[in-house]
This record gives structure tokens, sequence and C-alpha cells, in this order.
């Protein structure tokens, strides 16, 4: 008989539970798609319960404008303090060490002395819709991506629900279009870092997470590079077992070979061709993606110096001083009332079936 | 280079809107887990955008009892007039032809002439709350299941989420406890026949749908054969390219072989073995299908007049007049006040990560 065997590595000592971020509603409403569309969902848990006094403060919150899955929806950041700041920019790329308006914020290393790194959580793993920061508007706040004119969904490859992990983007990294990688060949695509968080819990969107990196795969999209980092959340329950991307193929077998191809196929059934990868599609160690954060980490510095070209992107904080881009709070809230201001507050997402299809892929 | 292909057969002409069962929500509150259940859900559409005039009006309609996700809670179901009745009994194993008070009911078979039935949908695609009629409630609301004092979620085995179909049961069919199978030489399980609708929309509990069936599995549970009907729903857009086992096999490869890795494994992370099946896993095609359903419909047939004993089934029905438990409507109203009167509302569903966690199996 086969012998079959539950990968369950030794389970570490219980890990704190995750501090959830207060979040403020101001204008949400509408179906939310990535929560299942074709039925009636229940009304949201009261704020007090979001907010009760036993759970943690966050260092971070968010505050959302306009309808969800319009196309005016907007997930802004605030600080602490509770002032207007940009995901991109103000939030540092290492959790810093030092104490905030007296909260302990997370240190820079785990216990193994390992690189920990802030992660802004775009989209939360088994969802469609396409959330990212917007580097092209003041204060980067969070926005579903339209195409063609139409809110950004990506379709489901079989046997794939939606994204198959938790995807989001490491702050202060940029991976400069003018700056042509030495390995691939390629330019940057314009964007900060992209993560694939592998933990267990399913995170939502303008989460800020602390992630170790196990490696990073360098898709090709076109003639730009896309890197991928791996990445996993220093509060999962199992983080401690994971050390190298050889861990990764260890405890979550297919992991690693299911994300190359959802990569590969992922803009298929939009009509493009597949994607491809440096290095045969294969992934490179921690150590090579730590190189990659440097980088890209001091791209982003150069950009935010004036130092490159903008091409673009909106270099708007109210926390790097040095920058000529730095703005004082108020000026940070009034670009965000500004913004807000024609927000079409009964906008009605449109159904969309094609959202739940499962597309089947012949390889 | 390789060549890919995205599977997309001839599509037929634009198959009709499927018509919206309104849904009369009484009691419903509380987070919806398999609508995800990590960040905030907006508030519900309002009732006169679900009942909006220029949608038809279905035949049955449902109504909730109790906060979803709570062991309270309960899903009855209605008929055109608003009376109460089974989903277990009292809706047709296939369409009822004639019109039913003004409303034209679907057709009993395609204009391919292949025969068509109802389904009871229980579960829809990628959730995980174990959703199902109850049987040996009266009036056989939908609940969800119970083991160990726990609501049921199924695990997420890598790399699916949740249920793979929408999941659900042929109505006025009986898997006889006291019958064994000829050829598996196992007991029936005592439900009624369960069907995985493979179309591309994704249902919602208590969605009463038309379908036909391509093949079926004989899964063993233990000693008991619990066979799984594979089917598709006529309003599927893709619906006229299906005829038979072979056709899913054409256009959504590697389905049937997922759907029989889903049912071997779906137990183990709770510890129980893996399931095994009758013909070696080999599905069988419709013709067997549909003796299984003709057979488990005599045996229902029997169960109703009391010819055979009842293993505690309810067999509470309005509309099988010569089944000695037919009730009145009044009966049958006075059941759900009666049963809903200690429905406790104010139950909050206790948060559970684990329903989030994908499992890796070492197949």
């Amino acid at each position: 008989m086969r012998v079959l065997r539950l990968l369950r590595p030794p389970r570490p000592l219980p890990a704190p539970r995750l501090r959830p971020r207060p979040r403020l509603l101001l204008l949400g409403s509408g179906a939310e798609p990535w929560a299942g569309r074709s039925w009636q969902l229940p009304p949201p848990k009261p704020l007090s319960v979001l907010l009760s006094p036993h759970r943690a403060m966050s260092q971070y919150s968010t505050e959302e404008r306009g309808s969800p899955h319009s196309p005016q929806y907007r997930l802004y950041f605030k600080n602490v303090a509770g002032h207007y700041i940009s995901p991109f920019h103000d939030i540092p790329l290492k959790p810093e060490s030092k104490e905030e308006k007296g909260i302990p914020t997370k240190k820079a290393r785990t216990s193994e002395h390992e690189e920990v790194f802030n992660m802004v959580v775009e989209i939360p793993r088994w969802t469609n819709a396409k959330m990212e920061i917007d580097t092209k508007e003041p204060l980067n706040p969070i926005k579903q991506d339209i195409k063609k004119g139409k809110l950004r969904y990506v379709a489901n490859i079989f046997p794939h629900k939606g994204f198959i992990w938790n995807y989001g983007a490491l702050p202060q990294t940029w991976e400069d279009p003018c700056h042509i990688d030495s390995i691939t060949k390629c330019h940057g695509d314009n964007d900060p870092l992209d993560v694939c968080e592998i933990g267990s819990k399913v995170h939502a969107p303008g989460d800020i997470i602390q992630v170790k990196i196990l490696g990073i795969l360098a898709l090709i999209d076109g003639d730009e590079t896309d890197w991928k980092l791996i990445a996993i959340s220093i509060d999962d329950p199992e983080a401690s077992n994971f050390h190298s991307i050889d861990d990764v193929r260890k405890y979550k077998p297919n992991y690693l070979e299911a994300t190359v191809d959802w990569f590969r196929f992922y803009k298929v059934p939009d009509g493009k061709p597949e994607n491809t990868f440096g290095f045969n599609g294969e992934f490179k160690d921690k150590d090579f993606a730590h190189e990659v954060i440097e980088s890209t980490h001091k791209c982003w510095k150069a950009l935010l110096h004036k130092e490159i070209d903008q091409g673009g992107i909106k270099c708007v904080n109210v926390k790097i001083n040095d920058s000529p881009y730095c703005c004082s709070e108020e000026e940070a809230r009034s670009i965000v009332e500004k913004a807000s201001a024609s927000v079409d507050k009964d906008f009605v997402s449109q159904e969309d079936e094609d959202i739940n299809k499962w597309h089947f892929i012949k390889k």
C-alpha cells in the first residue's frame, strides 16, 4: 500500500497572534468580488469588534475612500499618529528597532538573526482583484488596476483559484526602468519589488507584515525584469522551519512549481503570450534575493533624492526629510481630501460572471 | 517551442441569464467564512437590488434563520406561493413541465433530448463550510454540519481551495443504508445522491439549478457507497458541448483526476485514512449514472411511503399527497416557527485560522 504522509513540520512554540490593523471605514460599500460574488454578503462586523481593546494596536492603519471595486476606490495609509503617509516611501524597508510614540516596533531580525523586511500586502491569497500601490498617484494609495477601461481581475487557471499567495510589495524599493539588469539583460518594470508570501494566514489588502526572504524568481514580462520574491511572515506558526528556498520544497511540495506555472500562464486568458523566466525558471537563493533587494533599495533612494528621472512616479512623502519631495502632514491631508472630493459614492460595481470562470489550459 | 492551446470550445449562442432566486434575510449576520474571513466585509446589497423587477422570479426561494456559521443557522425552502417545503422531498427530481401558478417551469429535457434533473446546491465552489440538507430535521433545511461539537469546514489541500465544484444533491433520491450495492458490495450512506456541478458559475447554497448528468464516481467511505454524480448546469454558456464524461476530459483536462484526488484525500487532514473507490476510481458513463439515479429515486419513494424503515430520516413533506408524512401548509409553518424559536440571535462565530490553512500532502 502506498504510504501517505501529511506534511506537518515540527511545530514550534505558539506564535504571538498577529496584531490586527485597525481599519477605518469611510465610504466602503458595494460587492466585494474577492469574497465571492454570487450570493448576499452579511453586514460587516461593528467597528467596536474590530477595534476591541484587548487587541494590541498596530503601527499603521488604513482608510478607505470610494466604493470597493469601483475605479474610485483608494486605500490610504496612516501612521500611528493618524497622519497620512505613503506606503511606498514612508514605511521603512526594514522594521525600525526604536520605539515610535510608545509602541514597540518589530525587530529587524528574528531570533535566528535572519533579516526581516516590511511587506505591504496588496492582494489576499485566493482572490482575483488586481489591487496595487499606485506609484503614479500622490501618497501612493492602493487601488484596483484598470486595463482597457475595466477593473482588472486575474483569471482563475485550473487548478488554481486567484492568486496562490498573499501578494504585495517591499516598501522603499524600485525596479528602475532605465537600469538594465546585468544578468537578465532586461529593464526594470518601474514598480516596487513584488513579494509572494507563502504563510498560512490570508492577509488583507493594506496589511503591513514582517517577512523573511527565502528566494527569488526572475519573471521576464515582455522586455522587463519583474523579480518575484518568495517570503514567509515571521508570525506564521511554521516560520521557524523556513530558512531557504529548499525548505519550501521540503514542507510545501509543488508550491514552487505551481508558482512558476502561475506566472507563466496568468496572462494567457487575456490573449497575451506565455511569460518566460531568467535562469530557466529556477529560483535563486536568499542571498541572491537580498542583493536584488539592496540594489532596488538604492534605486529607490536615488529616485527620492532626484538623482534619477522620475518617469511618472509620485515621490511625495512625509518622512524622508532630506528628499525634495518631503511634504508636511497638512499638505498630505490636503492631497487626500482633494483626491477624494470627486469620488462617486454611488458607484455600483458591474457584475461580471467571467471573474469566476475556471480556465483550462492544455500544457 | 511548446504549443499552448487555451481550451475554449466553440461557444454556442448566448444562454439566458440564470434566474436569481429571491433570498429573504431574516436574522442573517456575522462573518461568512466561505467569503474570506480575514478582513472586513462590506454591507450586503439592499434587498431592492436583489429583487429588482427586471429579473424573472424563480420557482423557489429560501429563508435564513439564525446567524450564518452558527450551529443554529438554517436555510428553509419555500415554493412560489410562499409556503414552506422540504428540498429533499418536495422539489421534484425532474423539473415539471406544467406551469405552476403562472410561472413556466424548466423543461425536463434539453433541446438535444437529454434528461434534465433538479439539483439543490449546498456548497458553492471554492468554499469550505460543509453545508448540507439535514435529513434528520423536519422539512430538511440546509445547515452546517457539526463534527465533535464544532462547525465543520473541509480542509484546503494544495493545490485546491475548498470544494472544486458546486456541490449538492438530487432531490427525491436516497441511498438506502439497508441496500447493499450489487457491484460495490457496500451499504448506501443514508443521504440523497451527491452531485458535483462543473459549470463556470459559482452558485449559492439553496440555489435550485437544472443539470444534465455526465457520469458518476463510486466513492467508498468506510463501508458505505457514496456515489458522486458529475453534472453540468444546462444554463452554463458551454453546456451544449458537454454530453458525456469524455467531454469533461476534452474541455476541462485534469478536472476528473483532480476530482478523484480531492475525494481520496479530503479527510486526511482530520486524521482519517484515504478514501477508496469502486471500479478502480474510474468514472462510469451517464447511462450507468441514470440507473443509479433511478434506483435511488425508487428507494426514496419506498421511504416516503413507509415501505422502508426510516432510520432517522425525517420524511415530513407538503406535496407528496399519498405519503403518510404529508402535512398541511399550516403544519409546515408551525414546524419552522417552533424550530426557530430557540435560535440564539447573538451567536458570534469563532475565528479559526485553521480554516484558511493550506495542507500539503506528499503523494
